[in-house]
């Protein structure tokens, strides 16, 4: 049960998004461009590096919302994103991608966990500095949604058929806050 | 040195927000809902909150603004927020404080960490639903902004006079994303 009454009984993040409109605007803009920029990183890469933070923080709810849509982005390559989940480094994504995961692996952990040899090692791998900004960005921003999800106790659906159709609607629609707290299924 | 090249001498969280305005810009717009908001907690309470959550998270930088901060608001009482930091529990504030504190601390542990009992303390203590909220949304923003500033190896200033300077700019202006990336001192 939620540690607080939202007035609703939206899953996840939706709930204490709709609960708090004020902050939802913010967050949901932050979510638009960290995730769905093209700027850089593919959307896809930035889908599953939040998956992967969102998995590491042990937050089911944000690593099976964002692993679907990645899992859209990837023509339904399932198996790839669980990969990702569980052992990147043998998943068939680029080099690239794996040392920009195992930065964000760091800054989950903490910020001073990054060196300056895995920005090399990324660098290496043909990461640019926004590529790497942006890693750092999504990973902290991910340890931010991840403690509001499970640090108010929100409802985690445990249909699984749902996460699909509401990545779906975020895969088409994006995350302004209109998408976060309207009262549709997930 | 920062791991990527901002363009320019700001210090802390400023240069990488002044490197990516378009993610500045929500990023500050969170800031200033969270921390200078007067509806439920106070803006101090709010910034002893920030300052405990980046202790934790031991981000110098954070810690220090923040800290800064409070100790205008408490009418330059810097003992205080150094209690705060060290051993809330003997602080001369509220009960209430002291209970949203441990709520905190969990928080930046893991969302998870928040237990039902932590909850009930608090609304023993007066906290209402709105206060549990946001002090979880600001210890998780904490969470991220700590990370931001430590995971991209930002400047932190050894020059300590800087940081009341920074915090009057802050106290009288809010955390605008102008406020974040003008080229002032600190």
């Amino acid at each position: 049960m939620p540690h607080i009454d939202f007035n609703n009984n939206l899953p996840g993040i939706r709930s204490a998004l709709a609960y708090s409109p004020r902050t939802a605007e913010p967050l949901g803009a932050l979510a638009e461009i960290l995730l769905r920029s093209n700027e850089g990183l593919t959307p896809v890469e930035r889908e599953l590096i939040a998956t992967y933070v969102s998995y590491l923080n042990d937050c089911f709810y944000c690593h099976q919302s964002h692993g679907e849509i990645a899992c859209i982005y990837l023509d339904g390559d399932r198996e790839l994103v669980n990969q990702v989940r569980k052992n990147y480094l043998s998943a068939d994504i680029s080099d690239k991608l794996k040392s920009l995961l195992a930065i964000a692996g760091k800054v989950q952990q903490s910020g001073k966990a990054v060196t300056t040899d895995d920005v090399a090692q990324a660098k290496n791998c043909g990461a640019t500095d926004k590529d790497i900004h942006d890693t750092v960005l999504i990973a902290a921003a991910f340890c931010m949604f991840n403690r509001y999800v499970d640090g108010l106790a929100t409802f985690t659906p445990t249909d699984m058929d749902s996460y699909p159709l509401r990545a779906k609607q975020v895969a088409e629609k994006g995350y302004g806050s209109h998408v976060y707290s309207s009262r549709q299924p997930v």
